[in-house]
């Protein structure tokens, strides 16, 4: 096998040229384009045999990487401005604007336990929500409205996740998705539309969300009420991708909140590979998720292990192949204590899980979760998890009170 | 306004800090989107000013960005292989397969006329087809027959591309447009999930078609039959896209046939933003024509005039302002002749005809299409412009014989 590179950047396994046709297998192109993904392994892929040293470098290199890939714009931006308050059950929610871009406006909501001020300064918490989720809805608001007036949600839901933080005592911060709730068009939810022309401009999806929540991050840093050295970034499902972003991107961030399975997205593409009832062969996501050359360079269990020794817990499961890793990484890094993971009840028993070293080819979503341990049903923000590591996790600087 | 820079590549216009929220207009993501876009102008746009020096300077940097952006492999490719060949009324067709990428086989139709041979070669054509068809239908074979087996087509198609300059005497290969024909998966053309998987290994679809195409295209050059200073490269349709790309990479490339209309991209998604009966702003085509960052450095137009002095015909029309300028890069480039443009016989007077500067917003694909002289409905190979053209063209060399 002989290294080709496909342009300056994604380099590709290649049989030589003297033998092309011995291995020919067809002319699908689909297969065609199959085999560059699997014969293009990630570059950054993480190597648990290496030294506390080596894994300190490695981590710079992820750092540079997700920052060439997010490809944040580099001017200032204009301070953000409270535009509403309200005093909700046990704390006051405001609403700001944030001004990312150009023209446009980035509204979210603070929510401030009672007793919170700049004398009494608490750890704070970003909470991105999931696909279709919005920033009422995690900030146990009415959905739709947008202005704080009259009575909150008559239900504390448990997608509610800054409300859960606020009566923990954390400063909680919600925020949209681009194109969802607030940031829809005309109240269409066109994310995939905004998707496609931001990968016109060189730019992606997730590298727009997670400069967004950057910018209302580092306006959360100067906020007197915030203990800027306890900042939590808290991600449900699509929530999780800024969520990673930042964690690179960002040493200043204390701790994370990975809501959602962890999943190698290279392997699922590779594997979610059966032929529908019309003989199609999908890809299991949509261009939300596209940022051209990131599986090239590394996957979700690599970025959650270059986050050590930083404290991270994953709710819902995934693979113990890839927990097995991210231990590891936790364990170079000397902090093995700070990587917490949770499967779904219903693999919690090890007797019900699979352990596969590698997925086979040809399944479908179904065939993929039971795989991969993944009880789809079953995805929700899990406070039962979360509240109590997060008191674990704060329980030091209580104590020092 | 001041300029910021999405990462590295990417420069987009910015509201200062001080005055951002002064022209704040709403919250939608799809609306910032866009004025992202329209505030990143192609950093390549032709400035028909240009003496004849800096044009060729500009050209130079056209090619070199383009080059850029296809990504094409830098390794050796397996020689293409002869699998079957049969004599057809006035030529003889053959079908060989080129070697692109690891583990697959692209198969395509040259034609060669009765009397062309080693000791006399002919100028040849490479043919792309148009969205859905397939390299059968562009070499006048029988759908879905791969083997030429048994009897051509029963009809002399328009879209026949390779049969028409066969008959006039030219060397005309077909080719199939990946994952169309058969190139498709198990019959399925599914040309988004390429895409994807391309898209997510920093490449695309051009790029991969333009590479195939680029294979063949060298192939050509080596072929006694061919005498590789008339190379013709005629696209229909999408297939005029792998035409430009190729077109700006390689100067060895004696003329080009440009069989769809002409338009700017970059404007037709930032006009075409008529909400539908459900208030969604859609974008003008899908994923198979998104190149991430092309659009940041050129549009169609400015390829076609990076073009000059080599002779181009465009036969379906578009804007006339498109066509001036382009006449204009030909006027610079000494050759303003080698230049010809033909408009849809619905807007052939030019009484009927639209002549807008720049296109209003707020269009529907039909409003767009009428602004810009497009008559959708006749959209086919126009070999009654293309034949004389070519006649034209080689009448030199026939001359000379």
């Amino acid at each position: 096998m002989k290294k080709i590179a496909i342009g300056i950047l994604c380099a590709v396994a290649c049989t030589s040229a003297v033998n092309a046709q011995s291995v020919v297998k067809g002319t699908s192109t689909r297969s065609a384009v199959e085999t560059l993904m699997r014969d293009t392994k990630p570059s950054l892929d993480l190597d648990t045999t290496m030294t506390p040293a080596q894994f300190a470098q490695w981590k710079k290199r992820m750092s540079e990487e997700m920052t060439r890939l997010m490809r944040h714009p580099n001017a200032p931006v204009a301070p953000p401005v409270m535009v509403a308050q309200a005093q909700r059950d046990g704390y006051r929610i405001e609403k700001w604007n944030s001004f990312p871009l150009p023209e446009t406006v980035v509204p979210y909501y603070v929510l401030i336990p009672d007793g919170v001020n700049k004398n009494n300064p608490a750890p704070a918490v970003l909470c991105v929500p999931g696909f279709g989720q919005t920033k009422e809805l995690v900030a146990g608001e009415r959905a739709g409205n947008y202005t704080l007036e009259g009575e909150p949600d008559s239900v504390l839901r448990k997608a509610a996740m800054a409300v859960h933080f606020a009566k923990e005592g954390l400063v909680a911060v919600a925020v949209d998705n681009p194109s969802f709730g607030e940031l829809s068009d005309n109240g269409v939810n066109d994310y995939l539309v905004t998707s496609r022309f931001l990968l016109e401009l060189g730019w992606s999806y997730l590298g727009l969300a997670s400069w967004q929540d950057k910018v209302i991050l580092d306006w959360m840093k100067t906020q007197p009420e915030i203990n800027k050295d306890r900042l939590i970034v808290c991600g449900f499902s699509l929530g999780t991708e800024p969520l990673m972003a930042l964690g690179l991107m960002d040493d200043s961030i204390y701790a994370f909140v990975y809501n959602d399975f962890l999943c190698r997205t290279r392997e699922r593409a590779l594997v979610m590979n059966k032929p529908d009832a019309n003989g199609r062969r999908g890809f299991p996501n949509s261009d939300e998720h596209l940022i051209p050359e990131f599986l090239t360079v590394f996957d979700f269990p690599d970025i959650v292990a270059a986050l050590a020794p930083r404290p991270v817990i994953c709710t819902e499961g995934g693979m113990d192949r890839d927990f097995k890793i991210i231990s590891k990484a936790y364990d170079i890094a000397g902090a093995p204590e700070a990587f917490e993971y949770h499967h779904y009840a219903k693999y919690a028993d090890p007797a019900n899980r699979q352990y596969l070293d590698t997925l086979p080819s040809g399944l479908d979503r179904n065939e993929f979760f039971r795989l991969a341990n993944v009880d789809s049903p079953n995805h929700y923000f899990k406070m039962e998890w979360i509240l109590p590591w997060v008191r674990t996790l704060l329980a030091g600087d209580r104590s020092k009170k």
